[in-house]
């Protein structure tokens, strides 16, 4: 039995429990508080960070040929000036293939063995620091964003990944006995061994956003089963990835296996490997975070592997009334404002009826309404320590071209109900920052609110009534996907109908959630992405997104016991 | 909890177990013995079976248009003169999905309760009788294999199919409760509901040979989770495949359900509907049994929809040496004569040193050693009695045309170890018989036996020493896919070499099997087909088989408990 399985078992034990009964649970540390930690490793990790900048990242990666780097602080707009080795993709495969050779031979609890240490190595206060100003000055996150979304909640969808490939593994037994009598034979005797083999080379495309969160899940129930990963990070947020693939690649070559197991494929915008790479007579497995246009293009043009898409969608919210209307007010504009509304949870399109809504405390009409989340976005960005803390960055400053495109569309078809403008960021005065902008349009405007708008744009739609806002809503669905969608209503029928719609529409649901942030996807419970709808294919983390990255092969011999 | 559900369920957790333990079991009766079943019943379906032809097949059928059917019994060679409904596929599928409208809202137990209830239907010794003779005159297996390779093992692989299946819905719980605290907030209460939700209308290509033991499992594996089935027969083998249908829509019926959760898309060899069926927009699940060739274009050619593949591949035995040199003979003559090696694991390649073998009685020249295999196939079929229980007839008339161009080119290439000809069935004069074409060639004639040709055709290839022999063929596991590979010899260490060479090409591998039908595979024991060479992408059956056809989608709320 391997060492690190057992070290780390109690860790995956208890994470096959959270996912089989989907309570609450962190493996990891959430907090970066200094109570916590301390203070001198949060101070050796920013001087970590600091030394990285400007220089070659020191990462061994077969197959160089050259140096890529173009990052760009969101925070600082100055160029990070650190550079990553560009490899030939030929023979970065070759190395990749080389490495499988040996890694399928390895057993289960070896291979789970390796990925729970990097898991460990990974949420090491020192490496969860420096993982966060990696991804403050790439992915443009607040630290507390950084730390925890791209730390912790990542480690643990990674370590549900890997509870369920070792679940989905074990599932397999290694040996049989398997006798019987054909026709007037004497009994027949076999003993049979079972094998689990890899697919072959798996191609993780991570996000400029959030390259942990959807890469950690991949990356483990790849590995685990098998295969080799070439991680190609997004040129705009490389560090991060350049820093977990070099602590999963010192893992593995400190207990002698080959760091090829992980490499990593750095590109920049005008010169992208990615088509190469999915288009490898090698590439076996593909999993891909980005945009729903090109995730539609790999799920109909890469038949040569498996495939894994998480993508966007319109998110939504239909309002038929409330109970506690400011408690809904601030929950929708929590998500309006949070990472700017960067995450694939990001709600987009509020469907209200043009008459209003009752809540507890009377009817309010539309404007009212309006007003309300306007007014709860207004208060949670009013401080700009705390507007920082919320909002973050832009991690792409074409979102401002966006915006004023839509500012000057929205004002045609309807009405400007929020301008976005910078917010006075209290440490860097170049952060690429905005506010949200909130749009008000007619259920008629879908050219304007029917497709993903990523960044702090939302749209309130006045709907006829608020059937027809989840008419509207789940029609969204069903064209152009969703990853998280909200229904508000006192009125429990309603809520039946909505539940139904939802679903029948291949999309959960979530009802009347206040006093909480409503982005929250939670490893082990949260089944994210139903792979129904446009947003994506795939599930993180289910069985179905484990089971077939390895395959079964067999080997039935007679044994001595058997009479001829 | 459904009535159904519990009157199988002891017959289900038996599978389950089985499968989980992968011993020898069978849930159902594999012997037509007029010992289990007495004379009458038997009597009574060969009354069945008569009345059925000329006649248009008894099923009722949504969207029907006219009608259609070209059956020729491969052992009378006169057409059947049965017709079946012509579909319009566009109704038709529309009658899919209002049937999926409400059998997605049933519970897992009604819906696998259901199944359970249509393969107890299909187990009655009427039914068992009546499919063999249907199965006997389309396909054209003898009686024996019809009933039971196509009875009781084909329900057991469905059973099977259906056992995972459970298992993979019951790893989602109905509901969650979640709770934790969000920086300094209250704590948040949630509760969690989980439903089920399936893929969409799965179309299920049965092939000419053996409809129900690759049908049943497609068809249980997606209708227990959800979604509604079409099946597709081939235009040679429509019967058995009616009579199936035809047992499922009424048990539904009989319960209360749609019956249009299963029907059929009869079609002819001239005016094929198949590819209408697979590009059909609705169409979201694709199980396919046939050729390679068709199953390769379906894999790169239907990113509509989830694919599985079982096609063929060129199976092969390598012999290093034996000490059992009779039994050996006789086991690899078996699977050359078996249903006239019309089974997807009958072998075809047959490998053996230019030199020769080692046996238990001493060195024998590869001369001898074809003289063996010829010597144990004239002695399974001499009598014509034996030579119709083990052989059958030709499914296809074109077979015929296929021996003589490879005898031909045989003699060309190397020479014609044993000649096919018809061997006269003691029954039926009429009988499409073959006997086993043998060819001795070279391991450099790849373009001869480099594919796979179907009927009774086998080659022994003379290869430079055993591990060129190993080399050879697992390159054509690569390049041409296996579903079945077979090893001879006494020296463990190239036993070794062999499992792990052809482990790494992708395919299973049986050792010395000596004594019992080699081409036999056991549901609940092995995994058909790997998934990792070109004979199929899926395996019959794992978890892989079922855990994509149907998605989840989730309900979040917060409960009463919540302190806000």
């Amino acid at each position: 039995m391997s060492e690190l399985f057992e070290r780390h078992r109690a860790r995956l034990d208890k994470a096959i429990d959270a996912c089989e009964k989907r309570y609450s649970w962190t493996a990891f540390t959430e907090s970066p508080s200094s109570k916590v930690h301390g203070k001198d490793i949060p101070a050796a990790a920013r001087v970590a960070f600091d030394a990285l900048l400007g220089e070659p990242f020191d990462i061994d990666m077969p197959a160089t040929i050259g140096s890529v780097g173009e990052e760009v602080s969101p925070f600082t707009e100055a160029p990070l000036g650190i550079t990553y080795p560009r490899v030939d993709v030929d023979t970065l495969f070759e190395a990749a293939k080389r490495a499988q050779a040996s890694w399928c031979l390895q057993s289960t609890e070896e291979r789970v063995g390796l990925c729970l240490e990097m898991l460990d190595r990974l949420a090491r206060p020192e490496s969860l620091f420096l993982n966060a100003h990696t991804t403050v000055h790439t992915a443009g996150q607040s630290f507390i964003m950084a730390f925890a979304g791209c730390g912790a909640n990542a480690l643990d969808r990674g370590l549900e990944a890997l509870a369920y490939a070792y679940r989905a593994m074990q599932d397999v037994p290694e040996t049989a006995h398997w006798e019987r009598r054909f026709g007037a034979t004497a009994e027949t005797h076999l003993e049979k061994r079972y094998r689990l083999i890899p697919r072959g080379t798996s191609v993780v495309i991570t996000c400029a956003t959030f390259p942990q969160w959807n890469g950690y899940p991949a990356i483990f129930a790849s590995l685990s089963t098998g295969n080799p990963v070439i991680v190609k990070p997004h040129p705009r947020t490389t560090l991060p990835v350049a820093l977990f693939v070099r602590t999963m690649r010192e893992v593995l070559a400190e207990y002698g296996h080959d760091p090829n197991l992980v490499t990593m494929a750095a590109d920049t915008r005008d010169d992208p490997v990615t088509i190469e790479l999915l288009h490898h007579p090698d590439t076996a497995i593909i999993d891909f975070t980005g945009g729903p246009q090109f995730g539609q293009w790999i799920e109909e043009n890469c038949t040569n592997a498996l495939v894994y898409t998480e993508t966007a969608g319109c998110n939504s919210v239909v309002i038929e009334s409330t109970d506690d209307f400011s408690g809904m007010c601030d929950a929708i504009a929590h998500s309006l404002c949070q990472a700017s509304a960067q995450m694939c949870t990001s709600v987009q399109n509020i469907f209200i009826p043009r008459s209003g809504i009752d809540t507890g405390a009377g009817h309010l009409t539309l404007d009212e309404v309006c007003d309300g989340l306007v007014a709860s976005v207004d208060k949670l960005i009013a401080e700009p320590r705390k507007a920082a803390f919320l909002c973050g960055t832009l991690v792409d400053e074409n979102i401002y071209k966006t915006i004023d495109t839509l500012t000057v569309a929205g004002a045609e078809s309807g009405h400007v109900l929020r301008e976005s403008t910078p917010y006075e960021h209290p440490e860097f005065e170049n952060a690429r920052t905005a506010t949200p902008l909130m749009l008000r349009v007619e259920a008629a405007d879908k050219d304007l609110y029917g497709k993903e708008h990523f960044g702090p744009i939302s749209f309130v739609i006045a709907s006829d009534d608020a059937d027809h806002a989840l008419k509207r809503a789940t029609e969204d669905v069903r064209d152009h996907g969703a990853i998280t969608s909200h229904v508000y209503s006192a009125d429990e029928q309603f809520l039946e109908r909505a539940e139904h719609a939802y679903h029948m529409a291949g999309a959960s649901l979530a009802c009347n959630l206040v006093g909480m942030p409503i982005n929250f996807a939670a490893a082990y419970s949260d089944y994210h992405v139903t792979g129904l709808n446009p947003a994506g294919n795939a599930c993180l983390t289910d069985l179905a997104f484990v089971t077939n990255r390895f395959r079964i092969v067999q080997t039935k011999f007679r044994t001595a016991a058997t009479t001829g």
